[in-house]
């Protein structure tokens, strides 16, 4: 691992932007030194300097919300670093999944965001299946049924677009991505499976390799 | 706008996170001054404070490359910042969409990334019809055979599934989603319309409210 075009500051810091990998969401900003730079690449669980402390801070090491790290990006000044991680339970001190948790200027949770999530609400509800829940219903009456709703949200996405109306395709595609989701849940995949298939193939040229 | 939550340090700056709305991408990490902050809430066009020219750096001022911002984050102890921006042009001066664009430790694209890139891919097929592309010939070819696709990846993954095949599942699951953002693109659809949608439906309680 090469560290020498990483420009830490007077103080031997450099801050850390860190991020859940999967959601996109930014949990903290947080500082490293050297040492707690090498112990991440090294180890791959986030590791920073605490500068209140003043001693190395690996995250998780008494609350157990450690963070694997799956990227560390360097910006183009070298004063700046990404970890790309997946978080075990909460970033924040304040059992907040992310620190940023408080809007200036409220917008709209992205795409990556959405998708983890509802994935994850879906997950949830057919290991818990509680009463009243739709994924429950459909997961109790079958592999045949929910691979029929396949069928038939398709079909009405196929009648939409072929109505021109791009309103009614918007609102079936999403009953035909749900459902698709409950597909995966239901067969052990994860959207992740989904995206790392989908970059393999379809890359632009110059996009990143996949792994 | 309330700004008295943010703590400014000794110089009056906090630390600014930048991140692209749709791909989740982390794009550059800057500074703001209270004047900054305020500018960006009220004009919601990413605004810092230039500690290299110490005066206010309105972003895209002199390059075009704006950054409309759709989301102001504070952090749990108000010393940091994330603005979600719609960028218009690379954010580095390098000409690179992100500043931070040299891995130390390199992973996968995450899934808003992935599914944003392979739709401006598609987007861009469907402008230029380049000779030898999938996209363009499956549009020449016109929107029943587009349609048809649907039907036959939906039936595949629905095989698939009945043969307990997680492998084939995955496969074919992604060529059923390539081809459903293909609808979308061909409807003027984005995949960020069917996440809005999905989120309207299905966010878990406690997430955070469409806008």
């Amino acid at each position: 691992m090469d560290l020498s075009q990483v420009k830490f500051d007077e103080q031997g810091l450099v801050p850390v932007v860190v991020q859940d990998a999967k959601t996109g969401e930014v949990l903290t900003l947080a500082y490293a030194n050297r040492e707690a730079l090498e112990e991440t690449l090294r180890t791959r669980r986030s590791t920073f300097y605490s500068r209140s402390r003043k001693t190395l801070w690996r995250k998780g090491e008494t609350s157990g919300n450690i963070q694997e790290v799956v990227e560390v990006l360097l910006d183009c000044d070298g004063d700046a670093v990404v970890y790309r991680v997946l978080p075990h339970g909460p970033a924040c001190h304040t059992g907040e999944r992310s620190c940023f948790h408080r809007p200036l200027l409220s917008g709209e949770p992205s795409l990556g965001f959405v998708l983890s999530k509802v994935y994850a609400t879906i997950q949830e509800r057919l290991k818990t299946l509680p009463e009243g829940s739709y994924v429950a219903k459909l997961h109790q009456a079958g592999l045949d049924r929910i691979l029929k709703k396949i069928g038939e949200e398709a079909g009405e996405v196929i009648i939409a677009a072929k109505n021109q109306n791009p309103e009614e395709v918007r609102w079936e595609a999403t009953d035909l991505l749900f459902h698709l989701l409950i597909v995966l849940a239901e067969l052990g995949l994860t959207p992740e499976d989904l995206a790392r298939t989908l970059w393999e193939r379809h890359r632009p040229p110059g996009g990143p390799a996949p792994s």
